[in-house]
């Protein structure tokens, strides 16, 4: 292995799912469902398979998903892109972050991130080269979300910076960017002419009143975004491995150019059904939020019942928790020994951080659950404390 | 883009494609079947999608498709992996070469390759910031057969060679390599501690009586050969984007290291679909491979009528001609021509060399297709000329 991944063993997320099959707990670690997609996805699917969708799509994807993905951004964001040169289908939202990355970061350049950060982002870093610069996302007291300090991420920027990877929805505190927040990142990217790299995969997953917004409806951000988003969370197909990048041209041919000799394409016959989807599914994305939003609630009581701080979450399908009042200190720990001892599996937050200091008592659990997982969940965590 | 794949456009393959689309063309350059895998294959896929088989897989794929992958490598070849530690599923054989490449290759370390070679090596090479050392295949003109010179293979050694991509049966020449070959291969690895990396993904694809020797089967080699094969060409079906690396555990893990951040994991309902027919559906092989060098017997046949000089093919699906035979000497050119002068698509072989002076009148026909097509295609070849 090269020296510069020699740092990354197994995913997190790998880690504490094999743990909870070990040991038969309570899965609430790895971010999935545990209840399907619209039956006009899978059926789509399944019809296009038999009917011999089943040789290589274009390698920038199917025309009809590039158009559909095209359709939606412009129908929610009122964002315009040409389906043909600011649209590319790759497998999945990962496989979008990896070529963006190893597209755009010559060694030595350096990406600023907000931790915690989805472990992809630290990892693509390193095997291009990069350099991260951290910027913390911290529990304001007063409103109970995660957020940035304006000036800590200004003094992030120096004259190797090339670009900024912004993640909101944000896996794993659940904060929702506001527009504000918004324009202090896209006040700096300007002002330093950044490019941005956006990961909006929990883009329909948001709560209450909240509203997802892209980075790139900010002024001056098109021409400079990279927006990646994917079919696995909006439509609980975890599997299904097929996402899509839009931005100005040179940003997504950039990306095509490194993503052709990665993956060449995503599987056609699902991009055909996953159109459709986008097209007419629009209800089902909206039942599933209500949904989840019944379920944050649900698994948050039961947390706090179980003696668990748990935060503010605006969207995605995480619950970001503070174990401290429970007496306990170390996250890493505690989801090491919890599928053992309680038969619930975590995500410890320490392990999203660059920062030594940071996270170490934050512990992620995932909401996507049936109601009677989530109560079962919650019913062994109580008697376990 | 980065400084070093800037070199790089559009694949040729998608290059080409577009342009036998935008003509109407009879399309035998990019290496698709216009017919279908098993029906039990695509029954399955299509069962599983239904039965809810939609979320994550282990990372390192599912069981069933890595104890299916072991056991037709121990039936075909006597090749022994464990399937927990030593076999590992991909995003297709396109991104376990990105993987290995990338996990493997620190920025200066030399690659030895075989030329013509395969687009994807090139390029992933360079985006590890590795250097090739290319060893050119020529035609014998006893046999006329695709081989190269053992001297210069051994001269092609440095002390930065850090590893050997081998392609058997290789694409786009139709050699596949003998005992003898690969023992050259083999010896030059064993003493210079070299890593194999094989691409063998026409394993399956071996006409008249040879047979695929995977280089791992050498004295020596199974510790230092990372194999990577895939369900595409074997079945079918080559939308579905389903490879797997097998090796010795310490090259797997460094793939799965990289790997785990390139794509995570590959579609799930696919996999276990794909164990069932790598189990089941050895006649359905056994009939492909007769029905393809029928084909590869229909082309060539017309092809030489039309007068172009055919090369020996012995596996793969794929036909090397020479165009000199009918006047003209730059096979991009006539590559690029042919669509719109002639209403078919092939694929120019001088872009799958490093060295400038080969290759050049050299033209690739992909023959999986069905009669009529390549009829057609010989039909037009014919008046064209
Ligand atoms: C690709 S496995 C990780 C799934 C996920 O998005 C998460 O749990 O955060
Ligand atoms: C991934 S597109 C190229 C298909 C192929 O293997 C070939 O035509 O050589």
């Amino acid at each position: 292995l090269i020296e510069r991944m020699r740092q990354y063993g197994e995913t997190i997320f790998a880690e504490m799912t094999r743990l909870a099959v070990e040991t038969e707990s309570v899965n609430l670690g790895q971010g999935f469902p545990d209840t399907d997609g619209p039956r006009s996805l899978l059926e789509g699917a399944s019809r296009n398979i038999l009917a011999g969708v089943n040789q290589y799509p274009p390698g920038p994807g199917r025309p009809e998903l590039r158009d559909a993905v095209s359709r939606y951004r412009a129908r929610h964001y009122g964002l315009e892109f040409d389906p043909e040169a600011e649209v590319y289908v790759t497998v999945g939202a990962t496989a979008g972050i990896a070529a963006s990355m190893l597209a755009l970061v010559e060694a030595g350049d350096e990406v600023i991130v907000f931790e915690p950060m989805y472990d992809s982002y630290a990892a693509t870093i390193s095997l291009a080269g990069g350099v991260r610069r951290p910027v913390t996302l911290r529990r304001e007291s007063l409103s109970g979300r995660f957020t940035f300090d304006p000036a800590e991420l200004r003094a992030a920027v120096t004259p190797r910076t090339r670009l900024i990877m912004v993640n909101s929805p944000h896996n794993p505190t659940g904060t929702v960017f506001t527009p504000a927040e918004l324009e202090e990142i896209a006040a700096v990217c300007r002002e330093n002419d950044l490019i941005a790299v956006t990961d909006e995969v929990y883009e329909f997953l948001t709560f209450d009143d909240r509203r997802h917004v892209p980075l790139a409806t900010l002024p001056g951000m098109r021409e400079r975004t990279l927006s990646i988003s994917s079919v696995g969370k909006t439509f609980a197909v975890t599997a299904w491995k097929t996402g899509w990048v839009t931005g100005p041209e040179p940003l997504v041919r950039a990306v095509r150019t490194v993503n052709q000799f990665l993956t060449f394409s995503a599987n056609g016959a699902l991009q055909l059904a996953i159109a459709d989807a986008l097209d007419n599914e629009g209800e089902w994305i909206e039942r599933q939020r209500l949904a989840l939003q019944g379920k944050r609630d649900r698994l948050a009581e039961g947390l706090t019942r179980a003696g668990f701080e748990v935060n503010v979450c605006e969207g995605t399908y995480f619950l970001m928790t503070d174990i401290r009042p429970l007496g306990y200190a170390d996250g890493v720990d505690v989801a090491r020994a919890l599928p053992r001892q309680a038969g619930v599996a975590a995500v410890p937050a320490k392990v999203f951080y660059d920062r030594q200091d940071e996270g170490r008592h934050l512990l992620r659990f995932a909401f996507c659950k049936k109601d009677e997982v989530l109560d079962e969940a919650v019913r062994r965590l109580a008697s376990w404390h």
